[in-house]
């Protein structure tokens, strides 16, 4: 018979979704419980799309991003410039980037920064594959790094700028400044100092 | 080819956990690239246990707890009382009650509480079996409610004792007053109010 106090199906779906970033256990029962109240065919292909995830999704062979093919659509787009490469550090910054609809280079997906506070030195990186890309591919004329602005970005640019200084391209970062719809005085004071020494013309 | 700025299958992934209660579009992204960092046994036994989740799960035919026979492992246990039956909104509670080990009856999940505002009234609610229950088990001599204490749980609660207080069943609700850990200064009045007229005798 089963256990009067447990549902052994449900703590099992529950011990799933338990097992993603953020989930505790009261929200992955949440989750589970809910799930009843849709039905079967929802279930069945959520159900087959997680099945199949691995053998779906692979890494792109070029830049690191994800993909249904051996290289992805970016690295595949005939149309996008091969002269610029961004450079960051997961899937999700591609798709933000790719959301501003303003990036018409090419990617690098580093899979992290370095950050020895979490056991994550330069080798645990694509960065290797980043310097073979650049040797083999004469067109790449400048490298975007756009990584995030704490102390581990900045590690990982100033790593990136010593390995590709040598390479013959040029080296960027995305500005740093005021986000829009920020207030000046609850902008916080390096920011603000930046975005001053980094003043532009203003332009009608 | 794949559209460059969208992964198909990811966002597919990411659809089903953006229905998830609370679960925004961002997180539901998150969740899903971070499951291609489990392995392939771990995604097939998710989704399998996700597409059969409707097969396994019912509803119990006498409480409406869920359970993997057709009577709940709680209905069908021997020891249990049947005479003390807990009227609880959800499974979740019936979880969270088995969990303090104190309770030795039987339930009765109602599948929610209600709620004009929401549209849930009496008939969304499984009340008609519980009193067909009640009239048929001649055992049962008290119905504790044990809903939330709210103004749709005081509704409820008042709903039930009129429809229920003609059939020789003794009705009660679990205790309100000041929890566990709680600062007598930081009580909200109409508890403290409540806890100091339901004193109870101190005994050591």
């Amino acid at each position: 018979m089963e256990n009067p106090k447990s549902l052994q199906f449900i703590d099992e779906l529950t011990s799933y979704f338990h097992a993603l970033p953020g989930v505790g256990k009261k929200t992955a029962q949440r989750y589970a419980l809910q799930l009843l109240k849709h039905d079967d065919d929802f279930l069945k292909s959520f159900g087959k799309t997680l099945s199949e995830l691995k053998s779906k999704i692979h890494e792109c062979s070029i830049c690191h991003h994800l993909s249904e093919n051996p290289i992805c659509g970016i690295c595949a787009a005939p149309l996008r410039k091969d002269d610029l490469i961004c450079v960051v550090e997961d899937v999700r910054d591609v798709i933000a980037i790719e959301n501003t609809g303003q990036f018409q280079g090419k990617y690098h997906v580093l899979g992290g920064v370095i950050s020895p506070m979490d056991g994550i030195g330069p080798s645990d990186l694509n960065i290797e594959s980043l310097v073979s890309r650049i040797k083999k591919t004469p067109e790449i004329k400048e490298i975007l790094l756009a990584l995030r602005i704490t102390m581990e970005g900045d590690t990982t640019n100033f790593f990136l700028y010593k390995k590709l200084k040598e390479l013959n391209v040029q080296i960027t970062t995305i500005a740093r400044g005021v986000s829009f719809g920020e207030q000046i005085e609850y902008t916080d004071e390096i920011t603000l100092a930046k975005s001053i020494i980094n003043r532009v013309p203003y332009e009608l």
